[in-house]
């Protein structure tokens, strides 16, 4: 952000008034960015429009009145369905697409923007709705490298931007990559709660210990990547996988009366590799149990 | 730590030399505790002998050259086999107990050491063998408050001493609850760096991001914390559990051919609340599918 001179007006269009896409809207107006707003739902325009935004009664007004029209919908589908009806509307301007999708739904959309001569470009929001445009907010883009450098002035409105590819597929690749992380720590993060709870001890009291410490955790990720790029899984200074064995972890929480989906799901990962003789190797050698999934037990297995 | 004065001579015995006990031996050396060391194994203590350790032939010989005992075994099991053959020896001691034990061992051996005349304190060490002694070193401790602090300047040299209460189970509880955390997060790292891999993003790309991500996204934990102690989930502000299903972080995994076992777990946690007609509520509200487990599917499905 600091190194792009003050922003020329750049009129953009946001589709959907969610807690993220109004957080989007309020920043292109306070940076100055000629605002047009569009939400199904009428009715959640009204302080957009006192800040400055004009509200579009319909989808197809609203494509129309910017090159840049930004997408902040519940999910794929939605997607299609507002866009699918205006795709000859929305033909010669740019989409950028910051509603959570798969990989897959992300080279699709492409696809769909390329057959109906739409630049696209996706974005995965690393920011909750009220820190956009502020410190820590962060944004991944993929797609169109002449669509992201065009866009620039109003992406770094919201927060840090960075581009990760041609790929359309690799910002919610990343996007969702880092919220497994997220997501996971949270459960094992909840899990704690419940365990100590068994004894009387607040969440709060717990939390002052778990977030510096797993703060302090997240120093050895970076020792992990490497052993994990150099598959060097029998190096020398690993905890080991049988001495990472979580039985301790699922056996109390069972004396406790918990649910042990998370510790199960930890266990499951260091088993497979245990079970497959890997048992003096390194944790970290976890992640061939991910990326090799264990064969389906049962047909239909999936899904 | 800084709070006490330089620590009198304390002669401790220390019973098993893996990485942790031969981390804990050494401090305690360089400290000027006179130390006696011990292993089933023999030959491992060359190294400590040549700081100043004595090394005792039996256990009997470890267990009586020292009013402190300390042993950092494999496990409970390892306890009671060092330590029931020698517990008329052990009487009138005290026992600190390392090993990693769930917290329903460590009241069995804390009645097991009161039936022996003997004063049980339990510890839960939260830290690697290597910054034994170091900044960040960290010991939970429960059992005997007298114990406690009577062992205090030899316990100080070994990293931050915390006495959580009289319950010998509140230390591993809490020991146990924190790994939780820990383990799951690493879990969820080791997801994402499989995610990425498909794209061929290496794990040290991706542990740039992830590392500075997760630790900014422990801040949200006091919060989430908060929200657990007064049972507020409908309160304002919160991530609905309906926005935090993690259908797309399924569906993206299982399209790049990895094992969903970390998110499936996560999605359960989510779904079971959703389910029960929860979804408006915060995201928080998985700790309660943590609490209370789903009845089991099928007849003997606890592990």
């Amino acid at each position: 952000m600091p190194d792009h001179p003050p922003a020329a007006p750049q009129p953009v269009t946001v589709l959907g008034l969610g807690a993220l896409g109004s957080a989007l809207a309020v920043a292109a107006v306070a940076a100055g960015h000629p605002t047009t707003v569009w939400n199904r739902t009428p009715g959640r325009a009204g302080a957009l429009v006192a800040a400055g935004a004009r509200e579009a009664r319909t989808a197809r007004d609203a494509v129309t009145a910017s090159p840049l029209v930004v997408s902040v919908l519940l999910d794929h589908e939605a997607v299609h369905a507002v866009l699918d009806p205006v795709a000859d509307a929305l033909a010669g301007r740019t989409l950028v697409n910051l509603t959570t999708t798969t990989p897959e739904q992300s080279r699709e959309l492409a696809a769909w923007a390329a057959d109906h001569d739409v630049v696209h470009l996706d974005g995965g929001v690393m920011a909750v709705p009220a820190t956009i445009g502020g410190p820590g907010s962060e944004i991944l883009y993929s797609g169109s490298r002449a669509a992201f450098d065009g866009a620039r002035p109003l992406l770094d409105a919201w927060g840090a931007s960075t581009w990760f590819g041609e790929d359309p597929g690799l910002a919610p690749l990343y996007d969702l990559a880092l919220l497994a992380g997220m997501y996971a720590m949270f459960a094992g993060f909840f899990h704690g709660v419940a365990m100590v709870g068994t004894a009387g001890v607040s969440a709060g009291d717990f939390a002052r210990r778990a977030a510096p410490w797993l703060a302090a955790m997240t120093s050895a990720l970076a020792e992990y990547a490497d052993v994990v790029d150099r598959r060097d899984y029998a190096g020398p200074g690993q905890q080991s996988l049988a001495f990472s064995d979580l039985a301790d972890l699922v056996r109390a929480s069972e004396e406790a009366g918990l649910a042990t989906d998370v510790v199960d799901a930890v266990q499951a990962l260091v088993r497979r590799q245990v079970d497959a003789g890997h048992g003096a190797h390194g944790f970290a050698r976890v992640v061939e149990s991910i990326r090799t999934p264990a064969p389906a037990t049962a047909p239909g297995g999936e899904g």
